[in-house]
């Protein structure tokens, strides 16, 4: 059995004991709900990883991994009732399977039992994690009012929204990255490598995401394709779509975007055209893979175990190459 | 300036460097509002004289005092949108003056706010106050659920009441009690005797607010006298005069409870008389006052600085004698 598959594997065991004898199916049914919607765990698979390749155990590494999942899935049942999200991993949003309260509640619980994870990490190691911790999580908080924000201006650049994606998405998986290096070697400078590692993968998928919403496999994706073509939603794509120089081009965007009413299938066809003709596609997996490319050059100058090394490349190929 | 004055000029200052260079007014500016509404800050008044009383400076307490006010400021930001409630002392909630995404988003950044002064702690002392600080937030969320199950059962005991109020209200009023003997003692089981004695000041607390709610004066109370009552929520009052042993006393309370659109200020007084004729007024008020003697007993038994002890004990005065 490959170390990634390893991990995922350990990483559903501790999810399992952590919500063991919890009581109170109202609090914690619907967060036993958001895990068993499934989610390939990149975070804490990241984490893992990386306290294998500075080289701890993954035991050593778990408590830390099961903070960015609870976390990260908090961050889920939150983000599901601002964006009135009917769907997650192609069911049924925990906001919409019960109600804005439960996901309010619930998702509270969440960010705790986090809290609760970390805590269980090595008692030296605890002040400088703790710290780095809280401030990526407030930096997602920070990244998805910049991305609320958006939603009501007129125009956002192309670096406004990479500093977004940066804070809502990419930060959770550099601190994944550093808090294995951490746990595992006490060095911070060390750890700052890894954090850049991870970062610059969550720019890249992020990137990818946006991609996908509109040219992914719709039997793999899991969510309706076109869902942020439909929404106006200031992906990389439609941003870098107005960018275009070309005016007819981008008179054709803005008149999609501004009719009221559209024929929803008509609406993603055209805009995703577009987004072929104005180069806005192509220029997505181009910057997908210039920061990909960063990432894994910058995973290699940081040695370490080898076997660890290859599922980490591996991962971030996976990643890069996936269709869901 | 008496030593209360002392600790809430301190933790004021306090929050406003907390608040201090933050940006994204969109995501802080409610914070700062919550703030804005005043309150007592009982929660870390408390912590900061139990860490007097057992002999550590007010400035080495204040990080773990801000993060107890936080947390509980993130909890009223959060019961407001579930509870769907205008008002917050007075003046318009977080939730009803912006919406319930941004009451949600803020609430969200408030609590890791409070988590980011709890690593300002001596980190020697963090392992345990960590652990000790998630167990206290996760009851009260558990609390918070417990009072939401409440709303929709026809039956609830005294016991169930107060083991809900426990969880809501009294842990975080225990934690801020064994933060301060703690971060000034280093010892676990000292600190666990200024648990027990907030515990039971927070019991006295919310029987004190579950008959202010009925019986306070309108003019200092900050909310509308009786809007309990006008929900038919289960306080201590209604669970009392519901177990009178007449049965036309409790026919009498039911016909109110069932009664559909009954005009408003009938509907309380009425119930407000059944509540003095039940008994269930006068055991509220003795209740009240058994455990705040038995909490001050206890602190007493505690020893300790001489000055600290005397302002807690006048605090709890105060606290039961509160008419707001």
């Amino acid at each position: 059995m490959n170390l990634i598959k390893e991990s995922q594997n350990l990483i559903e065991e501790g999810i399992a004991s952590a919500l063991e004898g919890r009581g109170l199916p109202e609090l914690y049914g619907p967060v036993s709900y958001t895990f068993s919607l499934g989610g390939k765990r990149i975070r804490p698979v990241l984490l893992l990883l990386s306290a294998a390749m500075a080289g701890a155990s993954a035991e050593k590494a778990l408590p830390a991994g099961l903070a960015v999942e609870f976390f990260h899935n908090f961050t889920l049942l939150h983000d599901d009732i601002m964006d009135d999200a009917p769907l997650r991993r192609g069911k049924m949003s925990v906001y919409r399977k019960y109600n804005a309260n439960t996901a309010i509640l619930s998702g509270d619980a969440l960010m705790i039992m986090a809290y609760e994870q970390l805590a269980k990490c090595e008692e030296s190691k605890l002040p400088v994690l703790l710290k780095r911790f809280n401030r990526s999580a407030i930096e997602v908080c920070e990244g998805q009012q910049l991305d609320i924000n958006f939603e009501t201006r007129t125009h956002v650049s192309i670096d406004e929204y990479l500093e977004m994606i940066r804070l809502k998405t990419s930060v959770l998986m550099g601190f994944s990255m550093f808090a294995g290096a951490y746990l595992a070697s006490g060095d911070e400078d060390l750890a700052e490598g890894y954090y850049r590692v991870g970062e610059e993968m969550g720019v890249a998928f992020q990137i990818q995401d946006d991609y996908l919403d509109s040219f992914g496999d719709p039997a793999v994706f899991g969510k309706r394709i076109g869902g942020d073509i439909l929404m106006n939603k200031k992906t990389y794509l439609l941003l870098k779509a107005l960018e275009t120089p070309d005016t007819a081009t981008y008179e054709e965007i803005e008149k999609w975007l501004g009719m009221e009413n559209p024929e929803p299938e008509e609406k993603i066809e055209n805009l995703k055209a577009l987004f072929m003709t104005s180069g806005a596609a192509d220029d997505a997996i181009r910057m997908r893979k210039r920061y990909y490319e960063s990432a894994t050059r910058k995973l290699k100058e940081l040695g370490g175990e080898e076997e660890a090394f290859k599922a980490l490349q591996t991962l971030s190929a996976q990643l890069l190459l996936r269709e869901s």
